[in-house]
């Protein structure tokens, strides 16, 4: 998505350990009306594939889903890291384990807000290793739901989590795949197939 | 608001501890479209104010600012409740008590997003005790920018954080203000003014 690209290669900034800072419009300050716009890439990307449900994960994915959601015409469930007090019922749980904050954590769903009747589409910021997308999926299998694909903003295509997921047969589409990055020259490289 | 109060009626759970569970549309699962609405309102509100920037706090509160961000058009700013290894710089900072997780927690903001230039409006979901607000206030104070008010979704009447905050000279907007709740009968009063 040029839109996308263009604004990374604007405002993102490479760091050491492959690591892209997009805080500046996507996961601290948020630009929504570019989240606009990629909600309607998704939507052309899976029109027609009948998504009556959106799955994400806090915290910063949550603007882009909700903003997705406007443009699918349908309900986000976010999935929570951690038990929290209000959270009560059965719920679908997966461990992911996080390089950001280097941990594993759980992902849980209330039973109640995901089942058999639901299509989901599950939108994510980055894709790198594929440990989030890949609990979100497990968390889909166990609801009976079907799991009709993803919606990435950011893959570092240079990261294994892609491919892999794409061979068990997830349709993924990311927005911008990041084929490579230099912190020192700040270079990035986009793939397009 | 007339719709989101009626949401609640139908909807919302009274728990022992004055805890009211509105996850099946407000934060676990999310009504975007009620969100939409609720994102008008607050605009109707505020109206001529000269809002250039929403803050608010992870996690659940990130979909109702960035719908209300949308209908504002402009960008939402959310403070992150521990330091990660991807915010760098220098952050405002603020501490702020979760009766929720019944512990203390940090809330920062990147100096890069928050300024003198900015004239905020303050999202939040509950508005309870007001330690989350008053963080996100002191935040703002902190950056110089000015704090216009807060737009809030349900506020629970019979507690003091808003009583507290107004008497400080805060603008308060809420959309459905709770005087009463019986957690044995389900009972949920509403205050009109």
């Amino acid at each position: 998505m040029e839109l996308l690209e263009q604004r990374i290669l604007k405002d993102g900034v490479v760091k050491a350990g492959n690591v892209l800072k997009v805080d500046s419009f996507l996961n601290h300050c948020m630009d929504v009306k570019l989240f606009q716009e990629m909600g309607k890439e998704f939507a052309r990307l899976y029109e027609g594939a009948g998504i009556n449900k959106i799955l994400t994960i806090e915290s910063s994915d949550i603007g882009i889903a909700c903003i997705t959601a406007m443009v699918f015409d349908v309900p986000v469930v976010y999935a929570k890291k951690t038990i929290t007090l209000n959270i009560d019922g059965e719920v679908y749980g997966a461990k992911v384990h996080s390089f950001t904050h280097q941990a594993d954590y759980t992902v849980i769903v209330s039973q109640k807000f995901l089942g058999p009747e639901d299509r989901v589409l599950i939108i994510d910021d980055f894709l790198a290793n594929g440990c989030a997308l890949e609990g979100l999926s497990d968390i889909v299998r166990q609801s009976g739901a079907e799991l009709i694909g993803a919606g990435i903003a950011i893959e570092k295509g240079f990261q294994e989590g892609g491919r892999l997921l794409r061979e068990k047969g997830l349709r993924i589409e990311s927005l911008a795949i990041i084929d490579s990055m230099n912190s020192e020259t700040g270079e990035i490289e986009f793939r397009h197939e």
